[in-house]
């Protein structure tokens, strides 16, 4: 197996673990199996839409290699078929997504950073692809994304997109060391969950907004 | 009157009637007149200017031709004064609304197949033309998305730009043909309204989501 | 201090205020510190990716310059441990984001005529720069956007960038004009601020939507 088999197989992965969360959350709350199938898509593939969008590689791979929208599509379809056994598999299914979060931070922020973004923009759109498809997810199901309310798992992203971004700067974003930051977020990802790790909400009493 | 003609003015059509759909919206959820047009802009061209920005083609024609952001605003903005009457028009505006689904289909698919997308992200582009300016209104009124939840809507979309699609592999994309996609993707729509055609829900009891 | 120092301290004052409504949104939301830096970045910097996109100019500004997200952030982060007092700072916090939508308007409706954007197009396109960000962050915070319910808000920025774009055409657009431009936006929405002025709601009894 090459190189670039693995990497595709790798990211196929990925997009197989979003696609089921957003299946996931779409049974949830009812949608049909359409509606299914889609939010699993945009939980897949919404994250690495934008990231093209952004660095102008159009039209995005989700669009241009009939793969990714097809591991979405399958694997959102035997969600909505199977999710009563896929309650069972809920650590495995978080266990696989915190994976998915490593590997999606490094591809986007390595595109980013190959398409001459200068470094800190190329980490927040490392990020974004990280977690751009559980934002549409979540909007798509009336939610206040929980990316922005609960647990380590943003954070997580950018700690690897800055990870990938230094080794960038020095030259060794090699294959090694691009996996052991995947790891990384993977790790960050894990540890939090174990430990129910939180980043801290606001404890004083909200002001109204600026109402405007 | 010329093909390029008749079709701006069906083009045009699809845009009104997508606009109102949206101004409708927007007045049931007390929108003031700026939010009803806003909402109607979104409905008549959130879908194509998704499409233009994806195949590259910028400014995206929402913002690049006049006619089409005039024609939005002026129906948002006549169903603002006009709504009770347009009431007792809804079987008309349901009729008018699967014409436009099925020449937003057409013209999607088509435009992203004459920018190279291959086969399959051109029947997803064409398919989000179609629907994505409904998934926009229904986000800026806070509903989950009804294309997601209820009757045969996206899939009608996504049977006419399957069929648009081979239509273009086979050198058959002809003025002919083409109609004849939208007014299958039209006489689909129709039948499910009439019938009251849903795509199945997920009957066992949800399970939690992955908690993500 | 030169005119494009000025341009660009004026820029991030802007960045840095529409960061505090969104970050002053995102504490009344409970949300984490993450979440109050992410949806404080969508407020700042939402519009004006939406206008990178739609022009091309890719990477948009957001993340080719790392002084607008370094602003939006840092500003975001203030407002989580600052915001008790941030709500005594109410009034200037509104005349402020009253100054940030007269800067946005201007500049995002000049950057799409120098793409090239028809004069209609680009003053749509000025308006989504400046409420783009208000948007963005009304829908990660799970409301109907504000800027489609209350007050004279989008209305301020759509007469500010009609008003660049006749400056344009008639070749006055240089920095006395453009800032009496945003000026008078600034005004409008001062005034309407201090006087209550609403955009009209539809009285009548609202119709079932089209029901698509």
């Amino acid at each position: 197996m090459t190189t670039s088999t693995a990497l595709l197989l790798a990211d196929l992965t990925g997009v197989a673990v979003f696609a089921a969360s957003g299946a996931s959350a779409a049974v949830a709350k009812r949608l049909d199996l359409f509606g299914v199938v889609f939010v699993g898509f945009v939980a897949a593939l919404g994250g690495g839409i934008f990231r093209d969008l952004a660095i102008d590689e159009v039209p995005p791979l989700a669009f241009a290699d009939w793969r990714y929208p097809a591991t979405a599509a399958i694997t959102a379809a035997a969600v909505f078929w199977l999710h009563p056994q896929l309650a069972r598999l809920r650590t495995t299914v978080l266990v696989l997504d915190a994976a998915g979060l490593g590997l999606f931070t490094v591809t986007g922020t390595l595109k980013a950073l190959d398409a001459q973004v200068p470094a800190v923009g190329a980490c927040v759109i490392g990020m974004l692809t990280a977690i751009g498809g559980g934002l549409g997810r979540d909007l798509l199901t009336a939610e206040i994304p929980v990316v922005l309310r609960r647990e380590i798992y943003a954070v997580a992203a950018l700690v690897g997109s800055v990870a990938v971004a230094m080794l960038y700067a020095l030259g060794l974003a090699d294959a090694g060391w691009l996996t052991a930051a995947a790891m990384l977020v993977f790790g960050i990802r894990l540890v939090a969950l174990r430990r129910r790790w939180s980043a801290p909400v606001a404890t004083l009493r909200p002001p109204r907004g600026p109402g405007l």
